[in-house]
């Protein structure tokens, strides 16, 4: 038998507790995904305000989850680190403020981690998510599978909802993904199935284009972040979802953000996720326009990140 | 076998959805309680951004429950109506400024809704919960037995967790109620119970009062609204809970605010909870200091409510 | 909105409560898929008793379901109606006469239940479960696309279970089918996809080869067989995630026996399942040789039903 | 923080793999309890074909859990190991022959078990089970605390759903406790409450008096193992009940067998449980009635235990 024969006890860090880290950890405690939730934030007061929250969450399921503040120290000993730090967009900053923002954020948080245990599995939540998966990935100092961005995974599942809606199927049984760089995303059309039969040989009740679909996911997006400022629900639900394939070990095939040698950067592709982190990575058989497409989203984010570590 | 033969189908409308409505929905989402959630606001950009950002959890767990908008009336023809309209408190607002708002607020909404499906269950959420349960209680038409208000069930969730940390037992091995009207509450101290067991004579290791554990609850509710305006995590898990007490038809026993008779106005004491909303009311062998404490809120309550049908 | 605006309330009826039934019951408690199930059988004694010890399963999860025992006719007025009886080989028994028998053990509890409420869904679980599906579809007197066979649905659960333990990816991660006729099944190897990755493209850790699956698949059925007489916990899940997808209307995509025009008689294939039963079924580009494979034995087993009909 | 940083994992091993084994594990898998579950048995075919039938169950649920056979050895090694062998009564056995049969045959897989895992929990659920956790407490080598049986937890049970439906509220709502030995318990009357109110001040609907409810349950339980020679499912569930409480940490309070100083054996009265196993007995006020009649019973015990390690 493996080594591992202590009790089990699992702990999940949440670092930034704003409504995105609060959504995450709401589902995270509903799920009984672990047995120990532990928030951070520099902003003290908002994080006991969250604890307490929280804490009557976890009262009211009786799950066996106990909610805590922490130390950035004491998240990065835990079996998974969630980043959601500066999440929500400001009134009237640009994406370009947002992003230099953001950047200094996770590079404090992650600085602040270090050094991690040496199993910890880092997840990226904060925007714009490739670029700064790829960055906690060089400074962590972690291996490369324990490195994970939330990348293109919700952007998937809405589109697959919508088509599950259209088709009047579950969404479980289509197979879709949205893959690529966040924010400039491409859908892996050419390859979509439904139950492992090609979506255009599928016959289904509702009558739609595919880029009427995609186009429909673009709008709910940007209407969500204009509103709210973030996606509070969305994101905390996959992020659920990616804690309990971690924690369960159960290697679900999911679109993650993870490096890329090729690319030299981070961004999302199907990969299997397990205890480890990315147990692997999965192969996809793009057609050449779907493929360049993400090759230059990939080339633009990798001169961004270069010249970030430039100072610029 | 009795009537009701037609195939399962559940629905539950969300009136309001700021964040205690949102953080509601999650819930029952999470917990695949009903069948549809139907949000209704009258901010319409809200509304739908809501709806899309909670439609994606509902995509991501493929549950079965599908997230839509809808209007007042459609609401008023629901299993259960959540009311949250007005749940957060405004920058510099008083405490009676706001009861004056949201008594409005109520007003328009349960007027919009009317008249109800005979058989619909209203839960109020809204603050101050026991006013606005009594005046929804006039004002719907509806059976005494099917108008609820959260009342203290938060405060009692909160309560039996702390204590269960201190005697490190589960919390759903505790049987303990805090009582009377929200914000001036009375804990049923001398009914109290550890799996039957009067607490006075359950051992435990951890050494507190009970004035200490009240005090820290008050403390906790007061920094929770202090910082974010609302109780949307708790609130949202007690909603979700009591939600699934009638839709499950499960005879519950839970602190709920209710109309009571003696008292001429809503309070909370413990009440069955099943399909038809309240099926009974629980006596509590309170001790005559409790009792007290409880008449004289409700007088001031029916005092407030006196007040304000009359116009001031 | 749709009609329908009761309470939900949902009933299955288990007709048969030997290892199958009962195993069937016993997950469909844990799951809380139905306000209540009624146990059928005209072995009263043996009916009483899985009654008592199935509720006790019930009160100790306390999640809303009642168990009770009941008549035929009372079981065809639920919302689905499960058959088991007659699924456990006797001791010495031919196939011939375990099929004779169960003919006329199914004929004799579908003519029990008749009439049926007209939207009743009745799900076969009695083998040859193929030939019994086809015999109930004619007796039942209900619409085509609301008599089911669990059909090859637990072979398919079981390739897929072993094949994921080989991949190392998670068992929903994969679309693989088996179809046609139970007992005489055809895998469709040619369509299986991992997340929408034809099989053959997937790169994998572990080495098999298809065909050693599926005997590995064939052994593991004939060894529970062999050992307990029928394989009640395997098959008692996938009734219970059968009536799962029925009662919350999920869509979900499943290998299902159902009636299929050209062939006359009822083998499985993929099927979008729901409220109503069948929702609609799914082509798959199969190759001529698994084509052929399922025309032959769809011939033999429309004769065997022509036989049965002309009294032989 | 606590020490245990590694990853979770969890193991039950389940001795003893007929109906009883079978139906205990096919709750642990529905219920995601355990990352590994390892069956053991000295019927190599009938542990074979159990494997496999469960097996089935957890790629139906995809859930996490693996099934796999195991040596008894390797079951002395798992977080929790739950002893059911020789649950079935033989046609024609007396009681005194059950008993002589379980004692040889629990001592034997105590032993080939031993040296367990400093840190193991034992359930035991063989009767009479009081007297097997007794020697399994002496042969393991064990911690008190880490030697349980599951007693009068299934007459708890079903005394409490029994009365949840008279009183019309939900199981959960009720503390009410059957105590003592196991074949001759004793109902913990005096102090019943429904939601911490005394039964005899709680009003419900239905009219009963306690001891035809008593009746009822003794009824029940004595129809089930007469047709079925055992309580599988109810049995099972609450298995799954305690090994949930155990490796969740929930510190729920339980009417579990284990042993009791001032008695000199293992009979049932209520603890805590734990990740350690018993955290802490509690103190039930009985009346003297109750208390001598549980001490009567547990004298009887303790000269049976006597006899029998002088080889009677």
């Amino acid at each position: 038998m493996p080594p591992g024969n202590t009790k089990p006890f699992s702990r999940i860090a949440i670092v930034g507790v704003g409504q995105v880290g609060a959504a995450a950890t709401y589902a995270l405690i509903l799920g009984s995904v672990a047995s120990e939730l532990l928030l951070v934030d520099v902003k003290v007061d908002l994080r006991d305000a969250q604890v307490h929250d929280l804490s009557d969450v976890a009262y009211a399921i009786d799950g066996g989850t106990r909610v805590r503040a922490a130390t950035h120290h004491e998240a990065g000993q835990c079996d998974i680190v969630v980043i959601t730090a500066g999440s929500r967009h400001s009134l009237g900053e640009t994406g370009i403020q947002h992003m230099h923002r953001n950047v200094s954020v996770v590079r404090s948080v992650v600085t602040a981690m270090t050094p991690f245990r040496p199993d910890t599995v880092v997840l990226v939540v904060s925007n714009p998510v490739d670029l700064l998966t790829t960055l906690t990935k060089e400074l962590s100092g972690l291996p490369e599978h324990q490195v994970l961005g939330s990348g293109t995974f919700l952007d998937s599942v809405r589109l697959r909802g919508l088509l599950a809606e259209k088709a009047e199927v579950a969404a479980s049984s289509i197979q879709l993904s949205v893959l690529g760089v966040h924010g400039d995303p491409q859908v892996a059309w050419s390859t979509a199935t439904i139950n492992g039969v090609p979506m255009d040989k599928f016959s289904y009740p509702g009558a739609f284009t595919p880029a009427d679909l995609a186009d429909e996911c673009k709008e709910r997006a940007e209407s969500i972040i204009r509103v709210k400022g973030a996606a509070p629900c969305g994101v905390g639900s996959v992020v659920s979802s990616i804690c309990t394939s971690i924690i369960a070990d159960k290697g679900d095939v999911r679109p993650i953000s993870h490096f890329q040698p090729e690319f030299g950067c981070c961004l999302s592709s199907p990969v299997v996720l397990g205890r480890k982190g990315i147990l692997r990575s999965v192969q996809m058989a793009l057609n050449s326009e779907e493929q360049n497409h993400i090759a230059n989203s990939a080339k633009r984010l990798k001169d961004t990140m270069d010249r970030i570590k430039q100072g610029h």
